[in-house]
């Protein structure tokens, strides 16, 4: 037993914050690591009487931790539940034996339904690291999956996380890949279908990288923080709710994959197909539309490739029983005018409430979905969906149901706009030629946004649009002067990323 | 101005070992995370007057560093060279240009001279994050390199190292593919080929993983941290020299990959020749022998798969201008006595000077290869090589020629025993049927090797010996009670990883 006394130590919080990967500090001289051999780097398990979780070892080569000490990054408490002071044991990982299957697949060999299953429940359980998870993303990348690896990895996806029944049939679903900015048009869509009598439960993700997700800007009209019991209840009552997905845990193995595809830039046909249909599926939805913007700086550059994933997407959805269809649209240039939530939903409100300076785009492309989710549906006649969308838009039937899945979800609130504000003008005249979506982007989200809702760039003109001296191009909101400075620094260190140019004669 | 001197911060040395991965500690509050928007895991280039690096960051989510100061882990404190309160800029990392060549790769294309050159180049500058050299070594894994590919790839990792130029040809060189444990044949090879008037100034590394490295081994009889100047004298003098390698910079960029094929277990034919390959070029080898050690527990399984190997090594070889020979040896079980520095050591001295308990095995390999390598080097007629060198051995030629040697490097020392010692013994009669060789390198480590030279285990026992009750299995050697007892907790745990069966009848 006394190797077993000598492997505890006790847990305490150290505050650092490592993203998602877990942590412990131990002393590089500490009885566990000089008995188990541990290095800076060894994977451990941490085991405490609740839970046991596999952490990266870091070690602590100075005098602030002590010998019966063992730090904690930030997601390591969080995942072990941790108490400061509590006991906890040490010890060695296996191997992690799924690993042998991603190994096969570089290979040669394919990824069989058995093997994905056991690679995504080790994904989901954390006990890949980093390192190991970047293996796994690179054996899939490109087209290296075939359209049954995708539909593996898709239906192994979905089995380790939970899966909401709604118990009736067509549960309706829309999806966009690779956001536009501003391309908000889920509660819009929602609100238009599910007034036409279809079921239309939309879970939607908060911002990660970008300024705003569709479940920050709902937040801004009403409480997007349901339960399970709680979005049912929503839907049972208006027949569709917006609300965040965080609350189940639907594929999670897939935003673990999704941290490292983005750390690497990696596109992966196969990945991004599974990540969608999994959650989809998930969901519970029986009939999704995905929107799939084109476009040079959209994340799909070529008809060619829309082609392809919508092509995997219809086949990995028959395959999990669910009907899945892509409708291409144009992504030139982003859509509507706010970026960042509040901004973004002020938009919403003003299409929904037929105002006259409601950003057209964001309108139409709205009503285009609304219109074919209605047809596949089957409560419009082919062809005839668009015009029952717009006749439900402008009736007001839409903006009704709206208000009412607010209320539903805890009543609704009228966005505020945030009180500093800075305008930036037009220093010549001339044309708009260039926008930089990601200089915007990185503008709304210095000035705060998402964290501060009210925060962002509204956008007053678009590309191609004349502009005299002095006329407004954008306004930068904020919350306090110091996030405004942060973004003015910004704006002044970069000075053309938006571009006026003389009309040519 | 105002951003620039927004971001500067103090630095700190906070005494974290993370490993080879330079790490930075910043608050989550600070103005620079804020104004910049770093996040946790962002990468960051941190600059001083002297040096700049790019480090990952993680964040303090805690009061204890202060908002002017930034925390560095013991890596990235290495790699700047800094001091306490030194000031630092810090700024966005560019994105990695050469990782579209990474990406490439994976999309079907080649990997050219031209992108391996560019790859290897931002690898060796530790541009690379640990989950983007997992891509690319997972992108080259398995038999996705050609043999061009590997050339380049091996051509590219020798420019961005130092490379010594002996002036003179040949220049003998050996090397051993995944070594078995205990197969010390280095310090004999190189005495006796250097009596026999060739060349070979061996570089060794030090053990990563293992408990000894030749570089370790040699060390108790002799200094090896020799500069490139030294070594060159020693050579001049003696023909031959066995030094620690990691004073001169031979490919730099392996020493980073090689470490993340580690962490995934991979088995990459393409950068294993490369890595070999590209080491021998850079030390001025110009005749180089590959022992490559077939069995069960070593690194080649097959006949199948050395076949391979050889062919890549030699094909690189040519490309890059040296001679490349494969030897294939058996790997079945370990080599010699001792697992440790100085046990290893004395293993080699009593080859070295005839004496009748000297392990036959280690004998008869070192033999094998010193004799080929006699014939490659042009000083003995093909078939005649064992013959000479054995002649070389017996005659007490090659001891000479090592303890010259080890005067050369300053001065030969008897390596020592360390002086607690448990023997284990056998508790059944029977013959010894199974060594788990990972469980003995264990067993060593946690006596205390390398780092404590004198500790190690000694094998007393061969498969297939018949052993009586109560005689000596193996014994530990510790230089200090406690390491004693770590290894004895262990032993106790595992006790079933040394077998002894009763003989059938």
């Amino acid at each position: 037993m006394q190797q077993r006394e000598l492997n505890y130590l006790f847990l305490k919080r150290i505050g650092i914050n490592t993203h998602q990967e877990p942590v412990v500090y131990m002393r590089q001289d500490c009885h566990v690591c000089r008995s188990e051999g541990f290095n800076a780097h060894s994977r451990v398990r941490v085991t405490t009487n609740k839970r046991s979780i596999i952490a990266t070892v870091h070690q602590v080569t100075d005098g602030w931790l002590s010998h019966q000490e063992a730090g904690l990054s930030d997601a390591a408490w969080r995942l072990l539940e941790a108490e400061d002071g509590e006991v906890a044991y040490f010890s060695h990982t296996k191997a992690v034996d799924s690993m042998s299957h991603v190994r096969g697949k570089l290979y040669g060999a394919s990824l069989t339904q058995e093997s994905a299953d056991e690679v995504v429940k080790d994904v989901a359980g954390g006990l890949y690291s980093d390192v190991q998870l970047a293996a796994f993303v690179t054996a899939c990348a490109g087209s290296r999956l075939n359209q049954d690896e995708v539909a593996a990895l898709t239906s192994a996806m979905v089995k380790v996380g939970q899966r909401i029944d709604w118990g009736t049939s067509p549960i309706m679903d829309k999806h966009c890949v690779g956001g536009l900015p501003g391309n908000r048009t889920t509660p819009i869509v929602v609100a238009i279908v599910t007034a036409c009598g279809l079921r239309m439960p939309k879970t939607s993700s908060r911002a990660i990288t970008s300024p705003a997700g569709t479940a920050d800007t709902m937040e801004t009209m009403a409480p997007v923080n349901l339960t399970l019991a709680q979005m049912k209840k929503v839907v049972e009552q208006e027949g569709g709710c917006i609300a965040w997905g965080g609350s189940v845990s639907l594929s999670p193995a897939d935003d673990v994959l999704i941290r490292i595809e983005r750390a690497l830039d990696l596109d992966s046909e196969g990945q991004l197909v599974a990540s969608v249909i999994s959650k989809k599926v998930a969901a519970g939805s029986t009939h999704v539309l995905i929107d799939i913007p084109i476009g040079m700086t959209a994340k799909v550059r070529s008809p060619e490739y829309a082609e392809r994933l919508a092509s995997h997407m219809r086949y990995t959805g028959v395959k999990l029983g669910i009907q899945v269809e892509a409708m291409f649209t144009d992504g030139a240039q982003p859509v509507g005018r706010g970026i960042g939530p509040a901004l973004e939903a002020r938009d919403i409100l003003a299409v929904l409430r037929n105002q006259a300076e409601a950003p057209a785009d964001l309108r139409v492309r709205a009503l285009t979905l609304a219109g074919r989710l209605l047809e596949i549906g089957g409560v419009a006649s082919h062809g005839a969906g668009v015009a029952r969308a717009r006749e439900t838009l402008e009736s007001g039937a839409a903006l009704h149901k709206f208000m009412a899945i607010c209320e539903a979800q805890g009543g609704f609130r009228e966005p505020a706009l945030a009180p500093h504000c800075y305008e930036a003008t037009a220093d010549r005249v001339g044309v708009v030629s260039f926008v930089n979506n990601r200089f915007v982007a990185k503008l709304a989200k210095l000035a705060g946004a998402p964290s501060n809702s009210s925060a962002g760039v509204d956008f007053h003109v678009k590309l191609g649009q004349k502009v005299r001296v002095g006329e407004p191009l954008f306004s930068i909101y904020a919350e306090a002067p110091g996030e405004l400075a942060y973004a003015l620094d910004f704006l002044r260190d970069h000075p053309n990323e938006i571009r006026i140019e003389e009309e040519s004669l």
